[in-house]
C-alpha cells in the first residue's frame, strides 16, 4: 500500500554554487541517480550570476573558443562544461546538475532545499524565496556559523526555517570542500528531527515542546514564533524520513551520521573557529603538541557548556564530543584551517591578527575573530565570561588585554 | 584536631628514571617543595644502574674531569650534575631529586610510589619490592599500555596493585615527556579512587562492588582476588585524598584533572596507538585532514565501546571523549607520534610497517602494532571483531589481509 501512495519523487535544489555549494551539488546529484524512486533526476543549483572567462591554466582553455576569449555567464559555462571553473575548478560535475541563475525557477516545486550560501546572504535570499517555494518543502542548512549578539543566539537553520515557515535541519562536519570534491574520504553530521507533521499526522502541532522550538535560546529577548503551523508533506511523496535524508547525502566517500541536535551541530561549526585561534596561538609560541591538544580539549568542553547553557537539554554533549560536527571539525580546523594558520602566523611575526588578515587574506575577514567578539559580547551581557575562560582568553588576546603566554594560567581549573 | 593528627609527611619515590620517569621526578620534586606540610622534601628516584660518560656535545663536558673521560655510574652523575645526561639531557633537576640504584632503599618508608617503568619491567620490579614497602603505601602507575591476551585484559595499575597488595591509580594524558620537562604547557588525567580504607574506616572492606574490583574484566578467566585486605593509612599522615594527590602532580605548566575511572585512563593510553596507525595510513594515502579527523573520531568511539564492553559501568564515556588521557592523547599521537609517522611512512614507501620498524627504529618495536595484535586476539576469542571495524581494519592491514584504501568501506556504518 505504501508503495502505491508514493507516486512522486522529491525535487532537490541546491541554493548556492560556491566551493562548498558546488561540491554539495555533485554529491547530491550522484545520490539522486542512485535513488531514482525517491528523487527526481535533475538537481537544480542556483547560481548567483556573474561573468567569467576560462583562464589560461584551465584544461578547458581553447583560444579558438568564445569561452576562452570573451566573458561568459557563469551558469552557461557550468552547464556547457559541467565544471564550475570559478569556484571548483578541475572537478567534473554529473550532467544532472543544472545551474540556474533564476532563483524562483530554481526552487519551483522543490521539496528539498539545500542552503549553501555565505552567512550574510541568507536573509536576503530567503526573502526572495517567500511565495516561490512549495509550503511543505524542507530545508537543510550547510552554512556554518550562528548569529550571536547581546540579544541572543540565532542559528542559521532557524533563521531560514522561520523566514520560510518550513522545517530546516543542518549539515556540518570536518568538511574541507576541495577534499570532498576529489572524493577523498570524510564524514559529516546531519541534524534532522522535524516535528511530526507528515500525512499520517494531518494536524501538525508545533508546541513549545517540539524540537523546533527547543532550539530557541532561552536568553533571546523575543522568543520566536511561527506565523503559521508547518505544512505536512502530501502522501504521494516518499516520506522525508531520517533514512531518506541520509540517502540524499551519504556517499561511499562521505559518511553521514544523523542526529537530532540542530543547535549542537550549528554551534559546533561556529565555536570551533575560536578554538582554532587558541590552537594557533600556542602552536605559534612553539609549545608543541601537548599544549595544542590541551586547548582543543578545553575548547570542546566550553562548546558543550555553551550549548547546554543557552539551548537547554535539546543539546547533547555527544554532539560536540562524539560527532564529526564537533571533535572532528575541531581537529581539522586546528590542523591547518585558516583561523589556526593566521593566529599562528601572528605570533611568529609579532603582528596582530588583524594585520595578518590585511596582508595575507587580501582583506578577507576570519570567521574566528568575529565569532570570538560576538560570543564575548553575548557572554558579557549574561555576566558569564568567567565560565568560559578559553573563549574569553581568545577575545582578550585579540583585544590586546592579555598575552597568549597567559593561556595556561587563564584556563587553569580553579577547583 | 585534624592538624594535630597529621604529624608525618609522605615520602615519595619515583620508580623509574627514563625520559618520562626523570620528568616526573622533576615535577614531583617541585611540588613537594611547594607543599612541605604534606610531603617530605627529598624525592627518591630509583635508577636502574648503568655506566655512562658525558658526551662531547654536553654542556657538562670537560676533558679535565673524570666524568668526561671515564665511565661513571649513572646515579652518581645524576646526583652530581642534577641532570640525567642519558635520558633527559639538558634539563636541570631540582636538587631534592636523589637518584638511588638500590631499589629496597629507594622505597623504604615511602607512602607514595610513582611507577614509571617500561611495560615489560613491571612484574620483575614489583616482585623485588615485595616485603620492602610499607603496607599502607599507594601507587600511581604512569606506564601506558595494558596486557591483553586471549584470556582477558589486565591493566598495569591492576598488576602492580595485586602484586604489592596496595591501591594503585593511574596517570595518563597527552604527555610528550620532553615538552613537559621544558615546562611547556600540557594537561594530564589522574585516575584515583581508592576504596574507603583510611584511618577513619579501620576495617577496610574490599567488596566486589568497590572500585578496585570493578576494574577486573568480566571476560577474564580467573577473576583476581587480593591475598589480604588493603591496609589503611595511619592517622598521623595527612590523608591521601584526591586533592592531596593532585597537589603532588599539578604544576602551572602541567594541569591535572582527577577522575575515578582507572580502567578508562589505562585503556586510552593503550588503544590510542591503534588509532594513530590508522591515522598514519590515511595520511600516507594523501587523503587530507577530513579523513584523518574521521578515523580519529571513529577510533575514539571504538575505545568507548571497548571500555564499556569489558570493564562495565566503572568506565565512563567522558574519560575517552573529554579527558586528556582520551581525546587529547589521541590528537597528540595522531599529529606526530611514532606510530603515526611509521604507518604514514609505510604507505609512502610501499614497505610493510615491520620493515619501517627495522630500518627506521633500529629494530625497536612500535607499541601500536603489538597492541593491535593483542586486541585482535582478544576480540576474536570473544567473537566481536565486527563490533570494532577500525581496530580490526588496522590488524588486517598489518597482516596484509586488506589494503589501507579499504578503510572507509570497512568502517562504513551499516545502519
Amino acid at each position: 500500500m505504501a508503495t502505491l501512495a508514493a507516486q512522486k519523487q522529491h525535487k532537490v535544489t541546491i541554493v548556492g554554487s560556491g566551493n562548498w555549494g558546488t561540491t554539495m551539488s555533485k554529491l547530491v546529484a550522484e545520490n539522486v541517480q542512485a535513488n531514482p524512486h525517491l528523487f527526481q533526476q535533475t538537481v537544480q543549483m542556483w547560481v548567483y550570476e556573474e561573468e567569467c572567462i576560462i583562464p589560461k591554466g584551465s584544461r578547458h582553455y581553447d583560444p579558438s573558443s568564445d569561452m576562452s576569449t570573451k566573458p561568459q555567464k557563469l551558469s552557461h559555462v557550468i552547464n556547457t562544461l559541467h565544471e564550475n571553473i570559478k569556484y571548483l575548478p578541475g572537478i567534473t560535475l554529473p550532467s544532472n546538475v543544472v545551474a540556474n541563475p533564476d532563483l524562483p525557477a530554481a526552487v519551483k516545486d522543490s521539496t528539498i532545499l539545500v542552503f549553501v550560501l555565505p552567512h550574510q546572504f541568507i536573509p536576503r535570499v530567503c526573502d526572495q524565496l517567500v511565495g516561490h517555494i512549495v509550503p511543505f518543502a524542507r530545508g537543510i542548512c550547510c552554512t556554518k556559523g550562528v548569529d550571536v549578539s547581546e540579544k541572543g543566539i540565532r542559528l542559521m537553520s532557524e533563521a531560514i526555517g522561520m523566514r520560510l515557515n518550513i522545517y530546516c535541519g543542518a549539515l556540518s562536519g570536518a568538511n574541507i570542500a576541495s577534499e570532498i570534491a576529489q572524493e577523498k574520504y570524510s564524514e559529516t553530521t546531519v541534524a534532522y528531527d522535524p516535528p511530526p507533521m507528515d500525512s499520517r499526522h494531518p494536524t501538525p502541532k508545533v508546541s513549545p515542546s517540539s524540537s523546533q522550538v527547543d532550539l530557541i535560546s532561552p536568553s533571546r529577548v523575543n522568543p520566536s514564533s511561527r506565523s503559521a503551523p508547518l505544512i505536512p508533506l502530501p502522501s504521494d511523496y516518499p516520506p522525508l524520513s531520517r533514512e531518506n535524508i541520509r540517502k540524499l547525502f551519504h556517499r561511499p566517500y562521505f559518511h553521514v551520521r544523523i542526529v537530532d541536535d540542530v543547535a549542537g551541530v550549528s554551534l559546533g561549526g561556529a565555536l570551533k573557529n575560536i578554538i582554532a585561534l587558541a590552537a594557533g596561538y600556542v602552536d605559534g609560541l612553539g609549545w608543541g603538541d601537548n599544549a595544542k591538544a590541551a586547548v582543543m580539549r578545553v575548547g570542546i568542553l566550553e562548546m558543550v557548556r555553551f550549548g547546554k547553557a543557552f539551548f537547554g537539554d535539546s543539546v547533547k554533549t555527544g554532539t560536540f564530543t562524539e560527532e564529526s560536527c564537533g571533535v572532528a571539525d575541531v581537529i581539522t580546523s586546528c590542523m591547518g584551517g585558516r583561523n589556526f594558520r593566521c593566529a599562528k602566523r601572528s605570533i611568529e611575526t609579532g603582528k596582530s591578527i588583524y594585520e595578518i588578515e590585511e596582508t595575507e587574506l587580501n582583506g578577507q575577514k576570519l570567521q574566528g575573530t568575529s565569532t570570538a567578539h560576538e560570543v564575548h559580547t553575548f557572554l558579557k551581557s549574561q555576566g558569564l565570561e568567567a565560565e568560559y575562560p578559553l573563549f574569553t582568553a581568545v577575545y582578550d588576546i585579540l583585544e590586546g588585554n592579555v598575552k597568549p603566554e597567559q593561556i595556561p594560567e587563564l584556563i587553569e581549573p580553579k577547583d
